[in-house]
């Protein structure tokens, strides 16, 4: 069977989805079963003793943790995690102007293993290095902030812009996958896990339901969001992969 | 293709875990993609309005709220949902001693559409009445308290038995469902959402892992847990199916 029908669904892909309560975010592990090889995607700070945890009793060996942008909400557990397993390399978008082992961009693929192979797409607009990742024959995509279940990341800060935002979305995120592609976003404060792009396209009140790129600007600009608590502490040491300072 | 092959990774059953926060509950949300008729397994009172939203936005007609059994740590959504939705049904075991429209026993079957088939199993020893439900041809389980990731619910109070517990956790689940059949429980503290019977054979460190039953009798007396706070508050209103007193 060809490699690129390989899907969450598929017993090739070990998947795990991971909730962080504090900054209610989702970290996911992905594993390929033949090799046992595996990597984390947003791993946070405060998880990692459970993140390592569930990587060994699965019996797999971590490879890379991967962030989707430079996160200001929460501290990545990637610096931590290099410190405990010496073989692990970070991955970040060039883009995010942040310290990673690997530097990726548009197109990029990231692999571990036979059967994990994450393709990059450029999201930018929340942040200028935010990506989203395309999991084997377009059936999954870990979206980070740039689309989250019937919302997305602000665009207020970190180089954001609500019109790249919603030409990335729109285009390549709704325009470039199917309807039927899981979509594991970085954040819900909601308690739910997954949506897809269709339900995105038909129901986000931001970025779907037949909003113009105009009602978006102006919908992004009314929110009048408070500075982020975190991200004075989270942003210094986020660009460093999570290094102390 | 024959019904009994019906799985969550099957394009016919929609699926969606939702988390309750101030519990760590996980309501589950199964849809019959034919039929589009659903049921809720383990609502929550604070949660009933995004779980009827979920619903609606998926195109489902919620038919049946199923609960685990009579829960101590939180109010049960059903009775809210059957005020607000005439037509819909409760459900839950007829040794829990609870007010439902329908009461169950151990190989009853619980249907919704053409591809959402529950079997009922009984795994009682948290409480006299708590029940797992076994997805279609033993891919996926829901076993409420009776067996959590890497846990299991406490057995001191509400007519639990730890030697039952045992009996019924290592005989039907571990004994009965494959190694690959996942584990869907109703709460989990850490984070996780999803385990395997492979998994909690191997790794659970009471009910696992080659522990005897009189090991796991003296793991749970020693546990020494305080009264559960909201046992008060729930069990009156959930012995009536979430009615208000
Ligand atoms: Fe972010
Ligand atoms: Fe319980």
């Amino acid at each position: 069977r060809s490699i690129e029908k390989k899907s969450l669904s598929d017993s090739e892909v070990i998947f795990r989805q991971l909730f962080e309560k504090e900054s209610s975010t989702y970290t996911y592990l992905l594993g390929c079963a033949e090799t046992r090889e595996c990597l984390l995607i947003d791993p946070v700070l405060e998880t990692v003793e459970r993140d390592l945890r569930v990587v060994d009793e699965l019996g797999l060996k971590l490879k890379l943790c991967v962030n989707t942008h430079c996160h200001a909400d929460h501290i990545t557990g990637s610096g931590e995690i290099k410190k405990m397993r010496k073989e692990v390399k970070s991955v970040i978008s060039k883009r995010a102007g942040a310290m990673a082992d690997v530097l990726i961009d548009e197109g990029d693929v990231v692999q571990v293993g036979t059967s994990v192979k994450l393709k990059c797409l450029a999201t930018p607009g929340h942040t200028d290095g935010c990506v989203s990742f395309v999991l084997g024959d377009n059936t999954d995509v870990f979206t980070g902030d740039a689309l989250l279940i019937r919302g997305c990341g602000r665009t207020d800060f970190q180089g954001g812009s609500s019109e790249t935002l919603f030409d990335g979305v729109t285009g390549k995120l709704f325009g470039g996958l199917p309807d039927t592609c899981k979509v594991w976003p970085a954040h819900d404060y909601k308690g739910r896990m997954v949506s897809t792009i269709g339900e995105e396209k038909r129901l986000n009140p931001r970025l779907g339901a037949g909003k113009t790129k105009e009602e978006f600007v102006q919908i992004m600009k009314d929110l009048n969001l408070p500075y982020p608590k975190k991200i004075d502490a989270s942003l210094p040491r986020n660009l460093k992969c999570g290094a102390e300072e």
